[in-house]
């Protein structure tokens, strides 16, 4: 018998246990039940080496090169905000996704569905920013596919872009390279992307308090490089906001996670916005932003580098890696408290992407 | 100022003319309005030489390696049906078009996105058939994603899937290897996967009397490269159905194409099923069908390795490429008359996936 009709061996996918009979907005918001979706349900399901690590993107070895792959649904409503649209976080999101695998784009694939109804107008002005946004960054849309659902249906438009990427020999950043004395740096103000959203939906704040960082990182990760930074690993604190992409690494890495509240870039507006809404800075969703660990001995260059870069001026040196508690992030505050930041069950806004 | 500043140089994308001011569910039907959706808004704006190609994969040389790179979304209603489930579909459709392109396939994502308040046991029936498909043809996903859409949105699980593969050494199969003189083979019989999901939507028939042919042609395309036979170009005829998938084929090749009535593979429950509809079984969707080109003297060499393999028994030579007519396919009907088989403005079908 042929090998493509035996059916795989071995059991089929466990059904799990769950306190979740459906699926809640919470499974989609990057914290506790996002993290149990994924590693109950479906990494069972589909196990293996590359898919088990997690990472940003898979690193594959395909006839000897390095080859990062990675794919991103974009369900953001509205689809234009203040400082950005759902096309250029389409391009932008996929391939900072590339960027913090140590990767350089190739090319991206385009997959958008549309709902029945929608202006014309309004996918040529989406069109139009991904084709600026991918140029910015001379990476090609190389292959792509259209659907159109029923009116009601799809919000508009949803956008899937997958990216490739080649990663270069000697760049191999990972959790599995996170040590204690690590310095966690940053390259600019957090919670403004989640936060302009919430506003452009609520209404809640004079137009353009607020504007979403959407943007590239790729171009600053590459000045690293350059100048000879060894970078441990990196992430881009998207969905679930600082807090849960660091509680992910320290899990990963296990290790501890220190950050110091003093050194967190929270500009004002944020800080407003959040204290009138409830909410906490470091749960709230980011763009354009990245978060890098180095060696102790690199991090002062590291910031060097990133504040002499147009999209890491505003740099800042925010944590420590350490042997104790590993697993947790723990907050030293600026009244020299400390307290635990843990994954959220759900997420603490609205759905946001 | 550095590279990633700079604003593209050139025009932004045109704002074409158009009869429509809005999208329409025609615009994704495969049909003359889904190509011009293509063709005036899309390509303009993202313009690039392997994009303009048009193929089911695109084909990248990174570093002398041949990457075939390809996306689609899924948003088939329902999401069961008599022969298949989205999921089956989410990974052999991604991986039939790499197969097309003459590809090896070597790595998939998955991208989910879920409708609140799906079944979590839905959800795990899912994604079991995606295992048990990836399995089959031993291809790992290696990336994905999860977001999660508010109730209402979505109907149920929207998917997407793209897939990277391998294109060996010699192989290079696409519409500028057509030639006159060309045979028009197909994998077996036409109109089962597309009316068997207006079956199961509309309870049209008796449960399984129409069963899709969702499955792999990989395995086949494999056979006949290792038999020697020498593919010119090969396309799955999904979406618009065979005649759609041929009046792009030799518009693209700038070649004529002739289809035989008498040699297509048309069931009797597909012809009772369509007279009874007013359908065309030729712009009905197939999936596990492949459409291959080869030259004269290679067409029987081929029939005969396609039938020899169980995804292939029920081969038929169907067609051939004149240098008459260029652009257009002509049905030769089994009474001796000839029709032009032209490309529907939207389908034929309520939407089907």
């Amino acid at each position: 018998m042929a090998d493509w009709q035996r059916e795989p061996e071995g059991f089929s996918c466990p059904l799990p246990k769950s306190d979740y009979q459906e699926v809640v907005l919470a499974h989609g918001g990057g914290g506790r039940l996002s993290r149990q979706l994924l590693e109950e349900w479906i990494l069972p399901c589909l196990e293996n080496p590359v898919l088990r690590q997690l990472g940003d993107s898979a690193v594959l070895n395909l006839e000897g090169l390095r080859l990062a792959f990675t794919t991103d649904s974009y369900t953001v409503t509205p689809l234009f905000f203040p400082g950005g649209d759902i096309g250029e976080l389409a391009v932008y999101g996929t391939l900072n996704d590339l960027a913090v695998a140590g990767a350089q784009p190739r090319a991206l694939s385009l997959a958008l569905i549309l709902e029945e109804g929608l202006p014309l107008e309004t996918l040529h002005r989406i069109l139009e920013s991904i084709r600026r946004a991918a140029a910015r960054l001379q990476v090609p849309v190389v292959t792509g596919d259209t659907k159109v659902v029923d009116r009601g249906k799809g919000d508009g438009v949803y956008i899937n872009t997958a990216g490739i990427g080649v990663v270069p020999p000697g760049r191999d950043p990972g959790p599995h390279r996170i040590r204690p004395g690590d310095h966690i740096l940053i390259n600019g103000p957090i919670g403004l992307h989640g936060l302009a959203i919430l506003a452009a939906r609520q209404n809640l704040f004079p137009e353009e308090t607020l504007k979403s960082d959407t943007g590239p990182v790729g171009p600053l990760i590459e000045a690293l490089y350059e100048a000879g930074v060894e970078i441990h690993a990196m992430r881009d604190p998207t969905r679930g906001g600082v807090a849960s992409v660091l509680n992910e690494l320290a899990s990963q890495a296990g290790v501890g996670i220190t950050l110091l509240e003093q050194e967190l870039p929270v500009p004002p507006e944020v800080e407003g916005a959040a204290e009138l809404l409830g909410l906490d800075p470091l749960y709230i969703a980011n763009e354009g932003k990245v978060l890098i660990f180095v060696a102790e001995d690199q991090a002062d260059r590291a910031l060097e580098v990133l504040r002499q870069h147009p999209l890491g001026r505003e740099a800042r040196d925010i944590g420590r890696v350490t042997e104790e508690h590993p697993g947790l992030v723990v907050l030293h505050t600026v009244i020299g408290g400390r307290r635990v930041v843990d994954l959220l069950s759900g997420e603490q806004l609205p759905r946001i992407c």
